[in-house]
């Protein structure tokens, strides 16, 4: 009998479409002695694993938000010691929101080896497939990711320093706080500052709405768009193909 | 003879690893008439390519530095035209300072068809590989990348916001200006935070350089570390396995 190696490998499994993982997230995969998978992460990325190897769900479930991050870490460590490889699967990147950074120090906690394969943040990858550059040569020189929601519900501070600089802004989890998020800008005298919310993204489900601060709240209840979404804030949404369009109705309404 | 149908991907080939691209990266690359690759991609995602592909490299060369982004647009295009598929692969993500708006833009003026397929890029990458989670809960609940190379020299005002904030700091394209950036920090009173120094992330030529506002720079002119490299600046450095070390001597040196 094989002496067991524990070893847990953190693999980000991208924002949905199971293409984009990278190869070597899939490499992780097909040599997992266990896999614990989020409720993001897409099914067939789970093709890719032995027939023997141990799948468990511990993404939201029907009956409670979401398994604790305390079980999930047990559950890691756990599996270790007595199945030996355990690739922890997430969605997007492990490290962007995502409690990585948690899950390894428990891991190390235990003496016991891990590696990081990182993953495309929906941030990044999201913003790409709708063709919104995060940065633009004279129209953003810097991006910046921030979370719309803190563990105590209430808005980033970040957030509120973001408002004043000219930085693409990204929002994850944000879209409860849309409201609150455009009071923000609209208090910032930036009412006219394009804006785009993507759900689904790189799924066949993605939707967008486009607007400035002053429309979003409007376009995306008559769209009926909904969660998992990112916000993305900033000039650059202005080259999105569709963007024109808003600009051409903005200018209609005011003339 | 078929009709040629032009069309342009652009495609993020990821911080360096071959391995690190999305499989729906490779299957681009796997269908393209012409490949236009720049410095920074692995040579080795070139065999996905089919035999009777072109590829034409359009980095940068040692007697200028670098093919200018008017000729790179106008390769696109001509080749689009006669060739059909053309598939741009860049380092990293095509749209976090890979200039991808631009292109894509110049691009749609003939009428061409695009599509982009998002890569990892060296901010989210490059940090994650080496555990250095940039966000923490309690720690830090955002993170915002920086180019430290504006076209006219200058450092980016967007900088000088960012010392002020509690977010995690990723200055990609720095490394020249790393004294500057360090003054800022030091200007505001902030010479103990973490800053990492991150060159030929994800390849066997990696290394890391970890220190403080105050020790970092001397800390990259012992190590002889160079370019490319990023900059991480922020309390998450401090998760990197080897940072304790680091506190353990400052902690030495005051008492």
């Amino acid at each position: 009998m094989n002496k067991i190696q524990p070893f847990v490998t953190l693999v980000g499994a991208g924002p949905g479409d199971p293409d984009l993982i990278t190869l070597k997230g899939v490499k992780a995969i097909a040599c997992a002695d266990v896999i614990l998978y989020d409720a993001l992460v897409n099914d067939a990325l789970l093709s890719y694993a032995r027939p023997n190897c141990t799948k468990v769900y511990v993404g939201k479930r029907a009956e409670r938000l979401s398994t604790s991050q305390d079980y999930i870490n047990r559950l890691m460590v756990d599996y270790a010691l007595t199945h030996g490889h355990v690739v922890r699967l997430k969605g997007g990147d492990s490290f962007v929101f995502g409690r990585g950074g948690e899950e390894l120090d428990y891991v190390h906690g235990f003496g016991i080896p891990t590696a990081v394969i990182p993953g495309i943040s929906s941030a990044i990858g999201l913003t790409g497939i709708q063709k919104i550059p995060l940065t633009y040569r004279g129209v953003s020189e810097s991006f910046w990711v921030i979370t719309g929601s803190k563990s105590d519900g209430s808005l980033s501070s970040d957030l509120q320093l973001a408002v004043g600089t000219d930085a693409t802004i990204v929002v994850l989890m944000g879209y409860g706080k849309l409201r609150e998020i455009v009071s923000l800008y609209e208090a910032s005298g930036k009412s006219t500052l394009p804006i785009a919310v993507i759900q689904n993204g790189s799924l066949a489900t993605e939707r967008v709405v486009l607007g400035t601060i002053s429309s979003i709240v409007e376009a995306v209840e008559c769209s009926g768009v909904g969660v998992p979404a990112i916000i993305v804030i900033g000039e650059v949404v202005s080259k999105h193909a569709a963007f024109s369009r808003i600009r051409n109705e903005i200018h209609y309404l005011q003339v």
